[in-house]
């Protein structure tokens, strides 16, 4: 991969790089083809990384399909895909992460501790090998994609880093992998998430900038569904993530809901009128 | 430095590259030379990393000497110097730091806890900058040497890392840029490093393999002297720097002593007979 990366660069052709953990879908997709049009060549890589996960965690159970995503990414036009095994990227002895220390200390890095040092230390490495010029994380994952960018800028890699729309379902779901572990059953309670960020945008968008009661709402409704636990839901910061009590400006919705046994994420942009 | 390093690339240029602190001497301008021979282009980089000093440390202290260390620069025919100021390698909010889990768990890294960490930040920091095919440093800072290897093996860095040997003063002194801090009273004991490890080169050369009995005589070489206070002596495994008990291969001899307020630090090789 380093050597054909090599070969494009010194043949004046830029890279662009969409990194996966496989199981692809119509999310992954599109970042494919944001990918086109921002470089000469389009890589991708599909490896799920035991390093974000926790013990507890589903690394075993996380859904895989290579094959079938060889062939989407021959169909999306994808010109080479790097699909290493986790013992060529963590051999035996294996000892350096890389930390971020603030922007972890919110939403999913305080229910998940290893998870976004897994993910920096992932995309560090996979940087490192396909050297790509530019980069697209999909914005179903904005912590991630926040943390990537700031890994980006401090250590001073020379990768533009470009941020997809989520992309739901037709009912609204925001697609992810983790969502083939839902059954039939559970699909309304998985739905609330969505209708939850819904009646949060409309309210905000009426006026209401009291995050409390914005909160509240979005909760009940997740709530009504027994299945539901909710892990996290916040109103914060763009940029820093840090909570926010009042309204004053655009803002991020994020939440984080276990139903059943399957968690899953969403958010949705908040934005008061005239802002 | 980016923009250079990417027209020296295109160009078919390959970058050599020697990272320092500055307050040059004969020891980095070794890795000057031998940087000389491995690229077409010579890049040095002169910054005194904060991150890599504790707070009891002498960041504040540290010698500086920008002019001279650039006239040196030029004299040996160094193409590009790159001297960041902190605020452009540690901007506000700066957050992502590198971690190694065991190299730094022994010699200096036990008295010095940031520092490997900070070391290992800056030096992936100034490779992103500097874009080197080959990277030089000394082998007076061993340790660092095996964290920067394990670093750039872990992290996929496509980057050659070259080991420069240790350079010392006529009279033994390992050179180091806190050899300034010296008196001309705490010579002698500043020496004793370098005739303790002496005695136990002989002493191993002669067939001792008991590496107590070893430390035990080198560290009574350093103590006679008492503005001397040993922070440690080791005998350990060449990679990995676990200790060694006894004596049956190539092993490396390092020790941190402070003399006065100075904290120097020296190494060697021990060799058996016939190995």
């Amino acid at each position: 991969m380093q050597g054909y990366a090599d070969r494009a660069r010194s043949a004046g052709r830029t890279i662009a790089f969409v990194p996966t953990m496989g199981f692809l879908h119509e999310g992954h997709l599109s970042l494919f083809r944001i990918g086109r049009q921002r470089g000469d060549l389009l890589a991708a890589s599909i490896f799920v990384n035991p390093a974000q996960f926790g013990p507890t965690e589903d690394f075993d159970e996380y859904p895989r399909s290579l094959e079938r995503d060889l062939s989407l990414l021959e169909k999306e036009g994808v010109d080479v895909a790097f699909t290493p095994t986790e013992k060529e990227l963590y051999p035996e002895g294996y000892e350096t992460y890389v930390h971020l220390k603030q922007l972890p200390e919110h939403l999913c890095g305080l229910s998940r501790p290893v998870f976004f040092s897994g993910v920096a230390t992932v995309v560090a490495k996979l940087f490192h090998i396909v050297k790509p010029h530019v980069a697209i994380f999909g914005e179903k994952d904005f912590q991630q994609l926040l943390v990537i960018r700031r890994m980006v800028a401090d250590l001073n890699m020379d990768i533009e880093i470009v941020g997809g729309p989520l992309i739901r379902e037709s009912d609204g779901l925001a697609m992810s992998s983790r969502n083939s572990y839902l059954s039939s059953e559970q699909r309304p309670a998985a739905l609330s998430l969505y209708q939850a960020l819904c009646t949060a945008k409309d309210r905000v968008e009426t006026g209401e900038t009291d995050v409390k009661k914005i909160i509240q709402e979005a909760k009940s409704r997740i709530e009504a569904f027994p299945e539901t636990d909710i892990d996290y839901m916040a109103v914060c910061d763009l940029n820093t993530l840090e909570d926010m009590t009042h309204i004053d400006g655009p803002a991020l919705m994020a939440l984080a809901v276990k139903v059943g046994q399957t968690r899953l994420i969403d958010n949705m942009m908040l934005k008061p009128p005239d802002k």
